[in-house]
């Protein structure tokens, strides 16, 4: 039985089918339940802003353009609440008997989602509180992948496959950096159209292994001279042996040497390793090789073209959270279980909110090779996910 | 009538349909001509060392699978060739007998394409010499539209299509920067999916309208407060006043203060024009906006989902090089006519190689609107081009 009222609100960084777990999410409600499902604008700022929008009744039309849109079609939030504005969200879901709490988002989102139900619980108020996940990195915890991932996963792999016909067309060296600050899926993603023992990407460098300067030029020159080519891929989280991101170093260090604002911009850490390879590689008849870095930035979880798996997967964990409150369970996180990889089949399961919450799930040494790829069981794992792709022909 | 042999090669940037006119040239001198068709690996290069492949007889699928491919599947070339190379070219043309030269490429290679034809001329040697257009940045003479502007347009067209939904869902400043280093017709399909009022991109800065830094300052200090974000499309190009691109500015400036490298990487531009508006803007409730770029890149060029027109002419346009030369006529470049906009029509027509060689299309000042933005007519211009664009649902 679903009593009172329900709310569902987006978090964090949208994705491309972050509007398929709230359709999931309302469409079930409508189907069991009697009480209005409101739509928080921009996450918990809305709650406490009292910004909300009936959902009861909106057009399944236009529910269903909108699940085939990416980004959050309610809007998102950065906002980490603290204890105040936990308490104002408590007393803005009372005035309106919201009694139903679904909370799409990441790790933080999910982190929120558990303290809101605990401070719920603690007053008394009785609530059921449901996460929903969302991510592109994938760093979820009891999830065999996120909602979100597959489609950026899916941007990733052709941006690569194209970017690898470019570059041996024009040879040279191509750094591309990839979202993901802490975990490596996405990065790892780069590889998966790889079929060709030539075909790019030659380098994958991921946050889980400790990345070296001197190590990625040597890297770099013997690819360089094995295929006259080289394209990279490389993680925005790439960390060194002490755990101190990359990107980082570089612009704390330029900023204290020159006051030069440049360098933490989004495109600082592919530049620098640019410029680094060409100051240290060896010239090739006189002349330094052609580098040159993209940063691939927000494409990677905005592109209109989601992977069919992933919009599905996206609705029916919006669908479960709302059969699980039915059921009576009274909080919980969603998450996708592997049941088969050939043929692919995944269900939906629920965990503890504090199982997720807050926490980060890295690449599994398996699906890392060396210190500077991704292993064939990635590969394996990630190649149901991404729908189908574009053939290559060569001549 | 076709005499003796024949060789296509691809010059310049990939787009992602450079391959459908290499096929339209080689299907349609297979049905036309005896003689053997050579492709030419990596352009004038793969002429001086003799690398050719035969392409008489590979198979018709294989060729339609490499139309449908991103990027020079013959290989590219950024060579240009003084006299002695293109003396090199003709001997190598000569011990050959290809008296057919296809090359397709942007305004270099037309100029290529010229030198060599009248190279052979003077020197006796027949050939027919046909230049076949390329560019993503549409900056060609005599065409109403190059292959590969709508497959590069169609990117960016999806690409701020997503980011304005991304922009509006965590509302900020987003800066995103668009191939062109001359001519703003990519920049422009920024605005293609613009529908409503508060859609971005909210402004456009084309290399066509001198770019002034205090201007932009105020021009997004006023979006900014009239919409509560702010998504920017600029061009790689924009100039000042003085015709002195920004980006060049930027390189040169902080390379002579500092010896600093990274401002010379693809990203610098967008990261500078992001730190200067986070600096000058009015924070809004003691806190800077939130002001990020990013730099499209090499997807917006080798990106493996092409718009279908441009597939169709670029394919006609290699067709149509090789019909000229069968029809009898020596030279010239093959250029797109539109005939009309509603339905779409279109044509191949032939243009003397002087008429292109060398020479830059800019946007025309119909397609531009004040300062900051393309035109109504821009629109309606592109809008047939890019082929069928994802729906938008909004709550």
């Amino acid at each position: 039985m679903l009593e009172g009222n329900a709310v569902v609100a987006q978090s964090g960084g949208p994705t491309a089918v972050i509007n398929q777990s709230l359709v999931g999410v309302v469409e079930r409600w409508r189907a069991l339940a009697k009480g209005t499902i409101f739509g928080a604008r921009h996450g918990v700022r809305g709650m406490i802003e009292d910004k909300f929008l009936d959902l009861t009744t909106t057009p399944m039309q236009t529910l269903e353009l909108v699940a085939g849109t990416p980004s959050a079609a309610l809007g998102s939030s950065r906002d980490k609440p603290d204890a105040a504005y936990c308490q104002k969200i408590i007393a803005a879901l009372k005035s309106r008997d919201i009694r139903n709490y679904f909370y799409i988002g990441g790790n933080d989102s999910s982190d929120t989602c558990r303290i809101v139900n605990e401070l719920a619980t603690s007053s008394g108020y009785q609530m059921r509180s449901f996460h929903v996940p969302k991510t592109v990195d994938n760093d979820l915890m009891e999830n065999d992948h996120t909602p979100g991932y597959a489609s950026a996963a899916r941007y990733v792999a052709m941006a690569f496959m194209g970017d690898n016909l470019d570059n041996a067309s024009l040879p040279g060296i191509k750094i591309n950096v990839v979202m993901g600050r802490h975990a490596g899926f996405l990065t790892g993603a780069a590889a998966l159209m790889r079929q060709r023992p030539d075909d790019g990407p030659h380098l994958v460098y991921l946050p889980e292994v400790a990345f070296d300067l001197d190590r990625f030029v040597s890297d770099v020159d013997a690819m360089f001279k094995k295929h006259g080519r080289c394209q990279i891929a490389v993680s925005e989280g790439i960390q060194d042996a002490d755990g101190t991101p990359i990107a980082a170093k570089i612009t704390a260090g330029e900023k204290d040497a020159h006051g030069n604002v440049q360098l933490s911009g989004s495109g600082a850490l592919g530049d620098m390793l640019a410029e680094y390879i060409k100051k240290k590689l060896t010239p090739v008849g006189g002349k330094p090789p052609r580098v040159r870095a993209d940063t691939l930035g927000y494409p990677q979880r905005c592109w209109p073209d989601a992977s069919k798996v992933d919009q599905r997967e996206a609705r029916e964990a919006g669908r479960f959270a709302v059969e699980q409150a039915h059921a009576g369970i009274a909080s919980g996180s969603i998450a996708i279980q592997r049941v088969s990889t050939k043929p692919y089949a995944s269900k939906m399961v629920r965990v503890e909110l504090t199982d997720v919450a807050a926490k980060t799930r890295h690449m599994p040494p398996e699906f890392i090779e060396g210190h500077r790829d991704v292993s064939t069981k990635f590969i394996e794992w990630l190649m149901p996910l991404v729908g189908e792709m574009p053939g290559v022909g060569r001549l």
